[in-house]
């Protein structure tokens, strides 16, 4: 029969399509993809089942990198579905199980949905004018990578936006857990804008105390997106270093740099003031 | 009240979000945005009136760019919605709508949905390693552009994929009926995954010619999608020599000129074979 991918979008229960509420509502097993970004917090495996009238079963990261012939099981004669948050191939993972599934001589059918790469056209930004993606991470006292400056430093070169996926660290242990070989883990952690326009400050402080030119600095326009698609979605357009500065509220947090702006984006942008 | 624009995403009417279709059975009034990509050939008018059990209102452009004000007429006391195919924000065109119903003190909310600048992650291309979109526009025998070349070529240095938004005519007119006065159109036109890739060949051997160093050639590798997330979409992944003659079937198609494939990315495109 075929293994479905179902996007789930960004926002509620709700946010699933018809099609897709059609084919889990046929499927002999529901798996939901449960490791990455909003699930954390958001929709969770309750109200997903209480909505669908279904069983969900979680897949964490083992058994889907691991185990997803567990998953993938008679899916040669029975429908089988996997729910994704936002779209289905947000993620490599999701590649893997294709292929996968593939191999099998299972086939495999998506029903998209809207995913954090499209829906940031909501800030009045528009789509064709962004540039590579870029993912920050959270810097510790010892590690503080910044290469993607140069990924923005090349987009902003030719003009266009970037989209900053910021770091989301789950099941982390400390060192103490860690070290005594215990399975507990500390609540996960959202990178807010705040704290990813601090970095990317620093990051070009560092480069113009170096003497190096710099692509963007603390007065350098971004935009701020939390929630984005949820009822109480904030977007806030403002310079980098105000932005250090500004409570976007709860997970999950999107950061842009602006690049060159064109007329209809910047009166976009004066719709989300400070 | 609240003015919505609703995304109908890629494929037929159950592509709407659960919430989407909530929406749209409260509005007062319910508008289609009639004049770009699909909706000339897939969904229509009547489909979504009888899955909606409401009257659909088409906006042709004329309606949206200059009369917005009638769609918008009320929407402080009234909710209204706008359908849009794919996600509401992939048109500049929308941008005016919300920025005009700003302006009027109303309540926009956005209700997203996939679109094909995030759908094409299907063919197994990572979704941030792709740079700037182009759009890749038909030639006539007078006027070949080839401006989007520069931006493929920049997207590939850098090791990027690029998608091309290939060229759709609608309400074009015959030079007899333009000289008439008369307002009838030709049938709509959209352009093909094989025009497209031998226009791209085309640009690279006269750059050739012309003694300059080209950033891909007949043998680089390309994608072609057809009808995304429709049930019959296809996809192929060849070089772009082999596109000029493949046959991918009704529109809409969309093409990937590939930058630096990564292991599971060649994975992903072995199993679209010509």
């Amino acid at each position: 029969m075929v293994f479905y991918l179902i996007g789930l979008g960004l926002g509620d229960v709700k946010d699933i399509t018809v099609r897709g509420l059609e084919v889990v509502k046929k499927c002999k097993r529901v798996y939901l993809e449960a490791y990455t970004s909003i699930l954390c917090y958001g929709l969770d495996k309750q109200q997903l089942e209480a909505f669908y009238g279904r069983e969900v079963i979680e897949a964490d990261r083992d058994l889907v990198e691991q185990g997803s012939d567990v998953i993938l099981e008679n899916a040669d004669t029975e429908d089988i579905c996997m729910l994704v948050v936002g779209d289905p191939f947000g993620a490599t993972t999701h590649a893997d199980m294709v292929l996968r599934a593939k191999q099998l001589g299972i086939t495999v059918k998506v029903v998209h949905n809207a995913s954090i790469m499209n829906a940031v056209g909501c800030c009045g930004l528009q789509l064709y004018n962004f540039g590579e993606t870029v993912s920050v991470v959270m810097w510790t006292d010892t590690w503080q990578p910044d290469s993607y400056y140069d990924k923005i430093a090349a987009n902003r070169q030719r003009g266009m936006h970037t989209i900053c996926l910021l770091d989301i660290k789950t099941k982390e242990q400390s060192i103490e857990n860690l070290m005594k070989g215990k399975k507990i883990y500390e609540p996960p952690r959202y990178m807010t804008c705040a704290e990813a326009a601090d970095q990317l400050v620093k990051i070009a402080d560092r480069k113009r105390e170096a003497g190096l030119e710099t692509a963007f600095d603390a007065e350098t326009q971004c935009v701020g997106l939390a929630r984005v698609g949820w009822d109480n979605q904030k977007i806030v357009a403002c310079s980098l270093r105000e932005m250090t500065n500004v409570e976007m509220g709860d997970p999950l947090h999107t950061l842009i740099i602006c690049g060159t702006l064109h007329p209809i984006e910047k009166d976009m942008l004066a719709t989300f003031p400070l």
